[in-house]
């Protein structure tokens, strides 16, 4: 993924979170552990209509999981109208037994309090790097309330322009410091962090200039942990995804586990640049089977079957690198009923559908301990069969909830 | 407090109240049990500057008794802010410890939940009896939701004037049953309510036609339990509170009960019609450390003090008996801030303040069977000095939280 050579010198952005990690190596890694919360996203995949049907990995996000208090609360959504309405009986599969709970807020805000704990200093606080006016605050603030009222641990919540100027790191103990003057007790001027949780810098949006990736630097270098930290968000990268998949690179990551299981739930992929032209050839053989993703974060920059030929005929061969091949999971058909908030009944619109199933998990792992593990809970967005890309926040899809049948 | 002799022949509205409990009576009593939601109101008595503080009572609610759900949501944002502020270090008084618990939804969901429980039939609903265009819907609905959620009863809200062509009482059984139609699971029409929830029904603008006070007969005379029975809302007049201060009345009823410190917690209270004239006599003497209140719920009707001689002046003598005179609870100086929503820092504003505890219960009771009864939680209204009424939909006051210091 370097940035000299590989995904990083081809894209900017991976390049220069890469050069960032290369530093902190270099300079000597202060704070060894890592927390994650992980969000794993999959399809249901029918090749043949009618056939038996699967479970396919999409991607494995490393950082800014989103939609895990969204996803809760639509659950509850879903499950109090099962308890108030029956759904007018509508379907014998629409009962309160089968939808199951989801408690990702109180799994994601343990997730977090375990690294506070690690950490442990009781009184330092967990700072959420945000995006300015960000819109998906009504995801993050569950979280903040949680770690609040369940835990008594504190959130600030800044950007990087705001942590630009009020975030220091003490020479010597390497602690992070945020200053807010004014708003604290007891006359204090700045908390301690313990726990960096990154809902901003998983895009080249977040990094305008050099200044958001020097403030990315300055908390990477600091003893708080950081969820995730420049290294974890890197691994998310789907080149990283692509390479697990290739030969019996995974056997050296999965002692213990059923690895057979694990490569069963994963679809065919292939570098590009995959022994000289080999990558480019199969992907233009194969084009109606597969989507080509970049290694770039947000959704919108995938090149789908027929587009492939026209797309691979202007793609510069120094770039093929940057770029994977994925063969494209099969969806049952499968109707269902959008509904958009403020449109009265015909807010309401019954299309083919695909529904799209997120597993959420935190992980805090590190040299000489055993990982701290556990799976939280869930996220289902279903949208139209006819839009390609996945973000809910863009509009393409619906937040939904899983039924559970036998 | 009869419609022909006492109050009800002066205050129409208890005159029409009365006249429905007598034909229940006179029809036969189909449902023995009472459930009361109450909610006991009290403000600080300190007649000397600096002298003692004795709690003593306002009034005793027995129906629609409110703000329950809102107050227990405002001890939760004063708590939240304990938690996550601090109070900035203001007071060495406003910390989390000192803030108490405030679970009345539960508590008088409970309530709602024994009657249910009571009547034995799971599959009812209850029923709420609402105002036509409610402000106060998000103090009941919580209620509501917490009814779905831990008890899994179902509740249907409804005006009189809906319930005029809703509600059935079905001959022999007398069961109360809620036309819903296209509204209910397997074709189902009606539904079969156990308990009968009066959030309306306790001012006289609930009742602009003889056909309100028709229905209200429809649903006292159904085995349905009534929260309140309609001789429980006569019971929470005014001048059965008068009438429980007078010699020895209180000791038929509170056998067990250590009456002289129930009777410290009263004011002097008397008719204005007690022994001819001297009711009225003592009233115009003492009238600067009196109130005057008539047998009518809702605020705005009391006259205070210096108003006393005139209102006297014109009162006929026949109307004597429909009011008691109070004598004024004294409430210590105390400063405060009163907060408006939405005026940003000039919507605070700091001034000399009263504050009323009003304390939540529920009771279950009838003929042979022990009392099923509970303390809930609490209310606290705060309101400016020179605010003589205590409703705080109406404007006059802001809803508070109790802070406990040894």
């Amino acid at each position: 993924m370097g940035a000299e050579i590989g995904v990083g010198r081809v894209d900017e952005f991976t390049g220069q979170l890469w050069k960032i990690w290369k530093r902190l190596r270099d300079e000597g890694i202060h704070q060894r552990l890592h927390l994650g919360l992980f969000r794993s996203d999959y399809l249901l995949h029918s090749p043949e209509k009618g056939g038996p049907v699967s479970l396919k990995q999409v991607e494995f996000n490393t950082i800014s999981s989103s939609f895990g208090a969204l996803s809760e609360n639509v659950s509850k959504l879903h499950r109090y109208l099962a308890l108030s309405t029956e759904y007018f009986n509508s379907s014998p599969f629409l009962t309160l037994k089968n939808l199951p709970r989801n408690d990702t807020i109180a799994g994601l805000a343990d997730g977090l309090a375990a690294a506070h704990e690690a950490y442990d200093s009781p009184s330092a606080w967990i700072l959420f790097v945000v995006q300015a006016g960000e819109r998906n605050v009504f995801d993050q603030r569950w979280l903040e309330y949680e770690l609040l009222e369940q835990h008594s641990i504190r959130v600030v919540r800044q950007t990087f322009d705001e942590l630009a100027t009020s975030a220091e790191v003490v020479p010597g103990s390497r602690i992070l410091r945020v200053k807010l003057p004014g708003l604290l007790p007891r006359g204090a001027e700045s908390v301690e962090i313990s726990t960096v949780y990154f809902r901003a810098g998983y895009t080249p949006r977040d990094y305008p200039t050099l200044a958001q990736y020097r403030t990315r630097y300055v908390l990477e270098s600091s003893v708080a942990i950081k969820c995730p930290t420049i290294q974890l968000q890197l691994a998310g990268g789907k080149k990283v995804q692509e390479v697990l998949t290739q030969g019996d690179t995974l056997s050296r990551f999965g002692q213990g586990l059923d690895l057979d299981a694990l490569r069963s739930s994963w679809m065919g992929m292939w570098g590009l640049d995959k022994d000289g032209d080999y990558g480019v050839r199969r992907a233009r053989e194969q084009a109606d089977k597969l989507v080509l993703k970049p290694q770039r974060e947000g959704g919108g920059n995938n090149v789908y079957k027929g587009d492939i030929p026209g797309f691979l005929d202007t793609l510069p061969a120094g770039e093929r690198e940057a770029w994977i091949a994925m063969e494209l999971i099969e969806p049952p058909d499968t109707g269902n009923y959008l509904v958009r908030a403020g449109s009265g009944t015909e807010g309401a619109v019954k299309t083919e559908v695909v529904s799209e199933l997120g597993v959420f998990g935190y992980a805090l792992f590190g040299p000489r301990r055993p990982i701290e593990e556990q799976e939280v809970g869930w996220l289902l967005r279903t949208k139209g069969k006819d839009s390609n890309e996945g973000g809910v926040a863009v509009g393409f899809s619906v937040l939904d909830s899983l039924v559970l049948v036998d």
